[in-house]
């Protein structure tokens, strides 16, 4: 739920929500009348009937035909907040390819119904004004991106990246940026930069698959640290890691973790940051996510209190403008040169004509706007997946309540096994994430990933209640 | 040169020149009138005149005003073929990555002359045609390229891989294929999917800097086989190192080595994957360069032959339609899951509208025709820049003959040092490849690549005869 509006309408629905949360207004009560609501709040009809379709849409009330609006919400608990994670601190190898392999992918059937997309759906992208920056881009620069071009990416979409730095008070030039492959390339080169086969990581538990599967193919090893759902990873076992120097470097989400949605407060990453120096262990931080918070403020980085350069810093376009341009940065710090050299040597330079594409829509359009938009979208997408989990799953599931980004973590009963799950809902054409994906340890079979990035609709809801009596049977 | 052409003035042009370099016609003679070829050869005034302006073109006559044309080659012998090159037989750390930070880039001064320029000049490039490509693709698909798709890369795109692959007896399907980030990321997939950190990768010497860099960023370890200029590697030599189990794989240029030239007869292509079959060791087969040969014919690959699926064959479109797309696309045998595995843990899909835009021009322009062109000024090119070598450069200067694509081996006298002839060629603004790059040994100190990728001018003439006249100083 966005924190601040701007809409009255929304102002006073987001009242009525917490009244209905309350209990104030209970299942089957009828709301006053969209006159008395114009009369009370002194607004307009129209503003009236805004207040009651948003909170239509919100699944929390039904009009009646001929009798208004009635509260159709059945009262239930919000679930409760999964506990912090207790991985072992062991090093562990990462092996979670080849339970990839399993993963049914429905996208090439007609009707799948996906829990979980991996990005916002294309109507929740700009697309006529990326497609217009794309053309102007391709009219005015020709033929200039059909040859090899800076290696470190072009130099005035890399001034727009600094630029938007200042959002989290990262101090950045666009020479301290090396455009990439999307994030996990940015990613995959740092760890090779920082760290060699046989390395120890230290990352979340859990965190995204891909993070995982890039350490895995790199043949290093993860040492998972306790995380917490709201407030990301335990420092103290951290630093205890640090302290018996059984960490080479570190691989954090920071913001909105994949798939915890933890965010640790600013405090915390200017501890983590203190820690990183006084134990020069470097940390690789991925930031995919942190453009996309609910509330009005962008979260800090831990790049945000680095003084020493051993934060590298890497992020994308892809979940809030275009995924399939495949273009991400990473600000290397200390370890530039290492970090250019390694994508001279995998991939040369990163093709110039998306970003091109992208540098004029950053330039010519309102990316800001747009993210303003998207940002509210999902953060009601989230809040109405995390209703339905609420209304169609046993009441001992527990629900992370993430205050960014699209991602659920469900933790079921001890009993579900979600690769089961994960079967039986592929046969009702439905795709869901099964939680052993997201570490290298025996955890988690009864956690899922679930994501709020497609628009909500009757279809989400029906797969909701599907999986929740999938689980129920499977107790 | 062209070895066959069908244009009737083309023809003549070549037998002229042939007794030029026979001697028949010497340097200053005046050639038959315009008037008296169109007579005796029962050719159109134009097409005389036509076979003078290629024969001026390609360097060997000059017009004198009202007099007519004249041989204004001094004539002297083509400079000798490099002879096999002899690495020594041991298996070497590769330290290139180093040497490759003092290489004075140029690109930045105005009037700087690359003679060592690693694509074809813009203007050799249908840009016209890709640019109307590129348009149709964003128009007719406009959304579809925003959001993430095939992992394996546009399926129609791998069709017309696939079909191309025909030209050199390869029966592929287009799910044999995987696109990638270039030919770079195609080889650095491959030789993490087939070997690790510590193997010894079989590899020509000298070959080119950026799979040495590669290999170097891997943390794996190089063998030099010896290298003829014309049919290159020894096969006896590398059945030495298989027998001695020396070799965990094989990384090999097959056609127009760069900076080499070389190119094996199909002969040995068919007994190279009659070895990697007895031996059971992969290859890795760049064939970067195969649409370039300056003949009639399309060079086989090792792939041709293979038929267990040990070769991992990569190519792109960087060398003959757009290097800064970055397109490449690998079919790799037997190793498909793992270079699909790894292709996802590493920049997971490759970007889609620069595959459209490729698509679109491939399926709706004339691909052949614009190689055939593309082909015949690279062969004038090669054969105009290795006559200003032979002309200008020392007579004991070796130089390779190379039957395709554009680079030139230069084997300057052993005093030469051609870092030195770096150095003071950047002050005259001009750049040379020093030949130490090409190698994990210490070797080619003497040796350098030059490029004939430029379309043939004064400002080159006169670079070529300013590196000359630094050599002769030299020594």
């Amino acid at each position: 739920m966005p924190k601040t509006d701007d809409f009255l309408y929304q102002q006073l629905a987001d009242k009525i929500e917490l009244l209905i949360e309350k209990g104030v207004y209970a299942a089957g009560d009828k709301l006053p009348s969209v006159r008395e609501l114009h009369q009370e709040h002194n607004i307009s009809i129209s503003t009236a009937l805004q207040v009651y379709t948003q909170l239509e849409k919100r699944g929390w009330i039904a009009a009646r035909e001929r009798s208004g609006y009635y509260v159709q919400y059945t009262q239930r608990q919000r679930p409760q907040l999964p506990a912090i994670t207790t991985p072992r601190a062991a090093i562990t190898t990462v092996k979670v390819n080849e339970q990839m392999q399993r993963i049914h992918d429905g996208r090439q059937y007609k009707g799948f119904i996906s829990l979980d997309a991996a990005a916002p759906a294309n109507e929740l992208f700009p697309l006529n004004k990326l497609h217009k920056a794309l053309l102007h881009a391709v009219r005015s620069h020709k033929a200039a991106f059909v040859h090899y071009n800076d290696l470190n990416g072009y130099e005035p979409l890399r001034k727009h990246i600094a630029r938007r730095t200042l959002s989290w008070k990262g101090a950045v030039n666009s020479s301290d940026i090396i455009i990439t492959n999307g994030c996990m390339e940015a990613i995959s080169l740092c760890l090779r930069a920082v760290a060699k086969a046989g390395d120890t990581i230290a990352i979340e538990s859990p965190t995204f698959f891909g993070l995982l599967m890039t350490i895995e193919s790199l043949g290093m090893k993860a040492l998972e640290i306790p995380t917490d759902p709201v407030s990301g990873i335990s420092l103290e076992k951290l630093e205890d890691a640090f302290r018996k120097k059984r960490v080479n470097a570190c691989l954090f989400i920071s913001n909105y973790n994949n798939p915890l949605g933890s965010c640790m407060p600013a405090a915390g990453k200017k501890a983590l940051a203190q820690l990183l120096h006084k134990y020069q262990v470097p940390l690789i931080e991925d930031d995919t996510f942190g453009e996309l918070h609910h509330g009005p403020e962008r979260p800090a980085t831990v790049k945000t209190f680095d003084k020493d350069g051993l934060v590298l810093h890497c992020s994308s376009f892809s979940k809030w403008l275009a995924p399939g341009y495949r273009l991400g940065w990473v600000i290397p710090g200390r370890y530039y040169t290492q970090v250019q050299q390694l994508k001279f040597m995998t991939t040369f330079s990163t093709g110039l004509l998306p970003q091109l594409a992208v540098h004029s829509y950053l330039e010519h359009q309102r990316p800001d706007l747009h993210l303003k938009q998207l940002r509210g979208a999902l953060a009601l997408q989230t809040q109405q997946m995390a209703r339905a989990i609420q209304q169609y799953y046993p009441d001992d599931t527990q629900l992370s309540n993430p205050e960014g980004s699209f991602n659920l973590w469900v933790v079921c009963n001890k009993r579900t096994d979600t690769w089961e799950l994960h079967r039986q809902a592929a046969a009702h054409n439905i795709g869901i994430m099964p939680g052993t994906l997201f570490t290298s340890q025996q955890k988690y079979k009864n956690c899922m990933r679930l994501s709020a990035a497609l628009p909500w609709n009757e279809d989400l809801t029906r797969a909701v209640q599907t999986t929740g009596k999938l689980i129920r049977k499977m107790l």
